[in-house]
This record gives C-alpha cells, structure tokens and sequence, in this order.
C-alpha cells in the first residue's frame, strides 16, 4: 500500500492540490494552489516539506511557465534545498521534451522508480532483523524499504523518532507506516542514546537535504546528534542522498524557523518567550555509514 | 525573586496545597492533598514532581502520621526516586524533636538553606561569561545560582532544553526564568549538539534523581545523550546530586511512564499508537566533569 505521502502534491488541471501535512494524522486535507504566491505560502508555513516541495516546485512551474523566477522565489522561502538544481534539471528535461508539463511529469515518475531502486539497494545492505531508528519523514520511502526487505526474506520494524519541533516522525511516518501495518513505534528524541545502548535498534536511515561529494550531508535537525550518537555505539548510520554536489557543505545556508513553531504546543496561548530554532544540521561523512543516492549508487564508509 | 517552584508543595494545616505543574505556564492552580489516595494520584500523574514530590512525600507523613508505608506507596508509584532514604531521614529527625511535623519543617528549611550553598559553590566554579545548557528543572535552584553569579561580578544566560515529552524545561525552567528577569531561551531537544558545536554554550549543569558514590547517576530523559554530547565537544558537565549512595546504579528500577503521555499533543485524539517512553538516564561518571551535592561538597572529576 503506498503512502499518500509518496506523492503529497498532485498537480489537477490549473490547480495544484497540496496534503496538509501540518493536519495530519488527525485530517487529511488538501490545498488548494493557484499561483507562485499560493505555492510560497504553504512552502513557508511547511504545509508540504522533503518530496512535497520538490513537486511543488516543479507543479509551479508548470502552472506559471517560469523556471528561473520560481527557483528563486522558493529558495528566498526555504534557503537550504537546493531548489536551482532542480530548475537545471527541468530545464535539461524541458529540451528532450516538447512542453514543461511533460518535462515534470518525466522527472517525477522517474524519482520515484529510483526511490524503489534505491531501497531494494539499501535492503541487501542491512541486517537480516533489522530494528531501524529514523526520524523526520521521508515520503513514503520507508515502505518501499519495508517492501524490498520482505522480497529478500529479511524482517524490518522501525523506531521513529518523533522529531521536534514540528513531529514529523510522529506525524507523519508513524501515521504512514501504521496505515501500511508495518511495525512501528515512536520515542522522543532525547530518548535515541538509550535505545542504542540498550540494543532496542541496529541501524540508522535518514533522509537528507543536501549532499556533497565528500560525503557530508545537511538534513532535518537532530540528525547530527544521532549520527555522533550512532558513531560512539558503532550503530550504522545510512543517509538516503538526493544527487551528491561539488560544493562546501559550509556554504549552505542553515534556515533559521520563525521562533513561535517551538512553542506550537502553547496553542497560541503566548505570549512567545524567545526560542532557537535552527531547522537543519549538518553531518559530516566521518559520522555516516553508507551513502545510497538516487542513482542507486551505494557508497559505504 | 524566588521561583513558586522552590517550595511548590506547602502544608496548610490538615491539607496539602499542591502547584499543579501540568498546567504551567498557562495557569498557577493548587490541587488539595488529604489522603495518601490523593498524595499518591497528584504524584502518578506528574501534578509535582522533583523536588515536590520530596515535599509531598514528608507531608503525606505528617498528615497521615505514617513513614514506612508512605515510602513504600510513593516508591510503588515512581520507583526511580529514592523515597526510603527520605524516610530514614525523617526518622532520624524525628529522634532529635517532639513532632512528625516539626522534624518535617526542619528538613525542608535545611534543604533550601542547602541549595543556596551548593549554589554558591557551583557559581565558583563557572565560566565569567557562563551560558548555562540546562534540561528538566530543578525547582528554583537556577535563580539561587543566577544570584549567586551575580554576587560574585559573573554573568550568566541560561539554555533551557524543553524536555520532552512533558515539556518540565520549557513550560518550567524557562516560566521560572522568565518571571525572575534572568536571560532565558528555550531550544528543542535534538537541538543540543548544534547549540554546542556553535558555542553558544559553554557549560552544562543538571539535576539528578539518583546518585551513587562511584559518580555515576540517574537523572531525566535526555541527560546521557547531553553528557555524551558535552563530553565530545568538551564542555563541562557539572551534576546537582542528592546524597551519593553505596548502590550500584543498574539495580535501580527505570520508571517506564504511560505511552500515551508521548502523544499529548494528539489531545485526547488517539487512538494512541505504542510509543516507547524511559523516562529516566544513567548517566556514567566518566561523562561528568563535577558533582556538587546538598552537602555543598564539590568533586571534580
């Protein structure tokens, strides 16, 4: 059963329909969006994020005839993905091809057989029982794992952790994997080190947000601390990468969250006290196992 | 400007006045304690916890005239918290004076006097500019600490881990804090190893539940992956302990709470999902830097 994570964003006629992500698991409910302004609002508020915002960005291309400007709009609104990339790629699609829906359409479907084909990849790698700790969400990816494991006779259940502040792990990958009946439980973050030294989990999957050759990564905050964490008890630490970059992970920008989200349990009770909120870390190669890009490339430490 | 969390548990004749800490920071109510049922429910419920809960516990001896089966009650309750040696030491008091309630008193006035010294001692110890990594809450002592820097010409900011899944650092520490006038921010839990790597801190100092004469201690979720974060990055962790014991510390009993307090923010939502959920750490003395006790003895490692 796929996730309707998997494909958050559907493009219909002139509208594109985005699945509230914040709603869930309570609602599933979809937006509406018509135009650049329509899409930068829900990229901002993080109504769709990870897989969500890639087809977002590509649908509001589509729907607006412009690579350029979209790719510009959206970085100004979420700085650390890398949304210039992706225009490249449409507009590398966009010459084989005669219009940019048709173009869109291509790549995406194409994503998605090489999630597959990465996760079949992964499944070979880990271990034959494997209690998997991820975090954040992943866009129905984990299913696929959970799919490729089962086809090569391996068991897998994963310990998703909740990820704060947002709770993307408890949210969304919990809501997707139980609607999937694949086992799952959810932890809170601080509670990571004692899952790994009590043996409760045997590898780690993430996701990422971008990668460099060299192998260091930025992904969803926490991820940093799991990998140091993952590094001490010899746990091995996968990251799912998109297309690895020639650039210095040092350069990317680390998108700072409007304080207020931290304190989201306050139910607009505030006043809001000051909080931090870095959204992203980054990791750096030294920390990760294996790299398992979207190429189904597989790199191990 | 104490904090109400110093003494958040008061005796008024036959009744004891709780501060119901679940419904901080939004409101400051009381729940009213008259029988052991009503000690024991406010405590299983989280109403009170540290420093409250040892409060309580000699209340509930007052009021009740018992100290052995109070003990034993609490103990069944959260078992992590060492409640027999409240109880030997209020009967050792009680020896040296003609009532319960007088022996209680005496304790409770020698434990707050106590902290302010074992404040004093730490505030020492800190850097000038100290930036103060801190989770949970310990109930009042960071104020005694804050004015215990300022006495003696240092500066210090606080920040406050919020502590999942009950919040205690961001809906306490930092309500405390706040109302005190002393620089506060709250971050989210996986968010300690960025806060570290960017120097933003340059200190940790915790609470602990349980502590043994080796150095080794037990304390809330979230503290091991702390102490071996500061340990990585060289950041000193320093230890606010009871009285150490001759235990060893893995025959203490780690309380598992109720799954669904992982899932507060579904609010009565569920159906809950299985969560995982220790609630407490053992914390290695290889991973400490300091312990100060209530003794006002300082051990530096």
């Amino acid at each position: 059963m796929d996730s309707p994570l998997a494909f958050p964003v559907q493009l219909q006629r002139n509208t594109i329909s985005v699945l509230d992500e914040t709603k869930l698991p309570l609602e599933e409910t979809y937006i509406r969006v018509k135009t650049l302004e329509d899409a930068l609002q829900v990229l901002g508020q993080m109504k769709t994020r990870a897989f969500g915002q890639v087809l977002l960005f590509f649908y509001t291309c589509v729907l607006t005839g412009e690579i350029e400007a979209v790719a510009a709009a959206f970085n100004k609104t979420r700085p650390t993905f890398d949304f210039f990339s992706l225009a490249d790629t449409l507009k590398g699609a966009v010459q084989k091809t005669s219009t940019l829906q048709e173009a869109a359409m291509r790549i995406i479907q194409g994503l998605d057989e090489k999630k597959k084909v990465r996760m079949q990849r992964l499944a070979v790698i880990l271990p034959n029982d494997a209690r998997i700790l991820t975090l954040c969400n992943v866009n129905g990816e984990l299913i696929y794992l959970s799919e490729a494991l089962t086809e090569i006779g391996k068991t897998g259940a994963f310990f998703v952790s909740e990820t704060r502040p947002y709770l993307q792990g408890a949210r969304l990958t919990l809501w997707e994997l139980r609607r999937a009946h694949i086992p799952a439980q959810v932890f809170c973050d601080n509670q990571a080190a004692v899952l790994m030294k009590q043996g409760l989990v045997n590898c780690v999957v993430t996701g990422s947000d971008r990668s460099t050759e060299r192998g260091d990564v930025i992904n969803k905050i926490g991820t940093y601390a799991l990998a140091r964490l993952a590094h001490y008890f010899t746990i091995p630490f996968y990251v799912l990468t998109q297309f690895p970059q020639a650039i210095d992970i040092a350069e990317v920008p680390i998108e700072e969250r409007p304080p207020k989200e931290v304190f989201m349990w306050l139910e607009g009770n505030g006043p809001w006290p000051e909080a931090l909120y870095p959204s992203f870390d980054v990791i750096p190669a030294e920390f990760i196992s294996g790299w398992i890009d979207l190429s189904g490339e597989v790199r191990c430490a």
